[in-house]
């Protein structure tokens, strides 16, 4: 018999050290593991897995969309990459720069692309002539290097990480801005219907916009140990990059102007945001919609009874479109098979022994609370479905009650000093302006704003809570990574 | 109305001079586009989604043999990679060397991974501990860069390029080379079922095969300027790297060993070869099973009858299955139109027009013999099906005829030289050595070994065509990329 659970399994409580729990769960769950490459992970199964059917399900959308995908080089030439200001302000401080290749020395130094505007839209400006061309919609599935010098989290903040990044060029401002609804709303439903993870849309404000835009949208997500996360954004560039980059069309008239511009991603990030958020101490805890393995067969006393084995079988057919597990180990105890399939996170688990032969029924028990339950057999479909759509639904449930609990508002400094404090994500009455948001972190120990939601009570009459003057708009102030 | 067909087309011809045409197909057809990155090229939609086809195809059937993906770092720490020295003296000359990450001096070069060996088999080296954790079968689908000197050529010879990289490791040799013939078979039926792409499986040289691998099997590729080209390969490792990199499992009775590891992958160069096999004076032509826009339809004459534009919508929507383009544009001529989508490459054109209507027929153009054919409408589901499985059938055949003209066979040096000559791929009898292939490279003006075939003459009396000793095998020569 292998090592027990107490060697096996977490040996820190969730609500005790978030942090220790999260790295505990990343690599005993084998979701990832660290390399020797500091700050880059491995996507192992687990988590490649349901990295690709995001990948898939988003895609699908896409297309529907009309987007295409595209593969650009992953190298862009220092001189690309400055031309527009803001963009490599940005970005220049974390660029991987290759300097040589073999024994020579580049004549000119490649970034390793943070993110591809630069290069994309060096061929855009080649290949969009005239209104004929436009929209242009092309999307791509990258790797990208941001080498970030705070301390990398596995998934969270990693030097490298997949994304999509779509980057589409319209006629006007009017059909460009359109876009947003569209994207965050297909963000929105993937994070949502399938990673059970709720948030809050709204805009940046400019201090925390992307480099290079002229507004960005984003999902804010909140985790258990009571930090916000940014999830899945959008960038309206406005005419940004095609000033830069020189991208211009003719209109129907004949007339030449710039295109109008927008990019948009969810990366891999959001697979962490996911296992932090719904995973316990006995390790991870995964939606069915998006876990591979959905269901786990543990037969009981097979060895000495083949009727077991038999069943074990048939049920494996029977649900061979949900990737069952069927675990018939002999050199572990079925006690050492339940401790390892609720550590990885296996959505149900289908026990079979002679007694439950007898009674015509399986014992089924769910990952998210551990419920247990008597099944017949002749039920058993019916269940199974009914069951893996209850827990879906149990942890959107329970996400959105974190949220809602961690949501607050405050109409002073004190109060809103009080509220953050106390781990709450605060809307608070503030002025569009740099140096206001630079105070506000200062006096909040560390807080930024998060996004501005697009539903806004009245601002009529508020005071920005920093500067005293009539503010803006409503933002969410909160502890973030 | 726009340019003409003579702006637009390919300006020279396939027979007259390859190189020329090639490069004209692949801008003109916009698969790829070159960028200021030298030697590496964007994937446009058109190549892209073709390679998208092939990973689901491939991924399809790694997962049924068991194969799970995975993701490892870009990134190679440089004493990482020197680990495994003959490795390292393959892919060395030719890494992109990352030195710095924004304004700081990086400790130890990092390498843009050529290939993943080193940074997998660190990991395998801890995941790997007992006989039970075999076989260990992991693949990911991944970007690499290695930076060749030679001049480079779209999807052929690109500084980075796309590819599957299998990484296996068994418990014994036998396992391990039992492998072989899966893979190398599915890569062929790949090949052949899909891309229409006949080719050579044999084995590699000594002098030829993979860095670190102790033997690799390969599928030779010919293409219509009378040179091969190698196509996927699959390489046993034997236990070179598990020695350089320590991986090691304690056997059933808890004796250790080194694992027995394989290597295997397809790569976008594929692409290439696919584009230039088949495609003709007038552009692209793709074999079906690949294309992701199997029809286009084109309507003549709508803007002045709407019933055409009617029945065109019908057909759109009866095929869409096939990813229909319905070319609806007013802005130019039918003619400009069938010359356009000849020139990339959509394997059936359905013309209706007025006159069509009236006695319920359509025109199909098919796009690789350009025949033309009057289709009862009521027949229309039968026919396309038919035809374009006539498409793929007539295409392979013909890439069969080329290769199998190609074949040649020579007992003698003076015989071998004047058949290499005449650009055939000959079989020779010659011995397993360097030293002889070196002499041979030379005399033939560069010709190398390609592979030494499974299905082999006897070699009992036969000489070595360089050294005159008795030969170890017969085994393909010619002018190779």
């Amino acid at each position: 018999m292998q090592k027990n659970k107490s060697q096996e399994g977490l040996t820190v409580k969730k609500e005790e050290n978030f942090s220790e729990w999260y790295t505990q769960l990343i690599t005993k769950a084998e979701l990832a593991d660290y390399t020797s490459v500091s700050g880059c992970i491995v996507f192992r199964p687990t988590s490649w897995q349901i990295w690709e059917k995001i990948r898939d399900e988003v895609d699908k959308r896409l297309k529907k969309m009309g987007v295409k995908n595209v593969y650009f080089p992953l190298f862009i030439p220092e001189s690309l990459l400055k031309k527009e200001q803001e963009h490599v302000k940005g970005f220049a401080p974390e660029v991987a720069w290759v300097t040589h290749a073999g024994n020579t020395k580049l004549q000119e130094r490649l970034a390793v692309r943070p993110t591809s505007e630069a290069i994309m839209y060096e061929s855009y400006s080649k290949w969009i002539r005239s209104w004929r061309d436009l929209p242009l919609k092309y999307n791509q599935w990258s790797n990208v290097v941001r080498w970030e010098f705070n301390n990398p989290i596995p998934f969270f903040r990693t030097r490298e990480f997949i994304f999509n990044e779509g980057h589409t060029a319209f006629a006007t401002k009017k059909e460009a801005e359109e876009e947003a609804d569209k994207i965050i709303g297909m963000y929105k439903e993937i994070l949502e219907n399938y990673m059970a993870i709720p948030g809050i849309i709204g805009k940046k404000t400019d201090k925390e916009k992307f480099a290079g835009a002229e507004y960005t949208m984003t999902i804010e997500n909140y985790l258990p140990n009571k930090k916000a996360i940014q999830g899945p954004d959008f960038h309206h560039d406005g005419q940004n990059f095609a000033k830069a980059y020189d991208i211009k069309f003719k209109d129907k008239n004949g007339k030449e102007d710039y295109v109008w511009q927008n990019t948009w991603a969810i990366s891999t990030r959001m697979l962490g945001v996911m296992f932090a958020l719904h995973s316990d101490d006995n390790g991870l805890v995964l939606p069915p919609k998006i876990a591979y393995n959905k269901i786990v067969i543990i037969p009981i006393g097979f060895e000495k009874d083949e009727k077991v084995m038999k069943k074990a079988k048939e049920i494996e057919k029977q649900f061979s479109k949900y990737e069952p597990i069927l675990d018939d180990r002999l050199e572990v105890t079925p006690g050492y098979k339940f401790h390892e399939w609720e550590l990885k996170g296996i959505p149900l688990r289908i026990e079979i022994g002679p007694k439950d032969l007898e009674k015509n029924q399986v014992t089924i028990i769910s990952r998210d609370n551990l419920n247990k339950q008597e099944v017949k057999i002749k039920y058993l479909d019916k269940f199974v479905e009914k069951e893996l759509d209850n827990i879906q639904e149990r942890l959107l449930n329970n996400a959105n009650k974190l949220l809602q609990s961690a949501l607050d508002k405050a109409e002073n400094l004190k109060d809103a000093l009080k509220k953050i404090k106390d781990q709450k994500l605060v809307l608070v009455p503030l002025k569009n302006s740099e140096k206001v948001e630079d105070i506000l972190k200062e006096k909040t120990n560390g807080a930024k704003t998060l996004n501005i939601p697009l539903t806004q009570p009245s601002i009529k009459g508020k005071k920005c809570i920093i500067s005293g003057e009539q503010a803006d708009y409503w933002v969410y102030v909160g502890k973030s990574y």
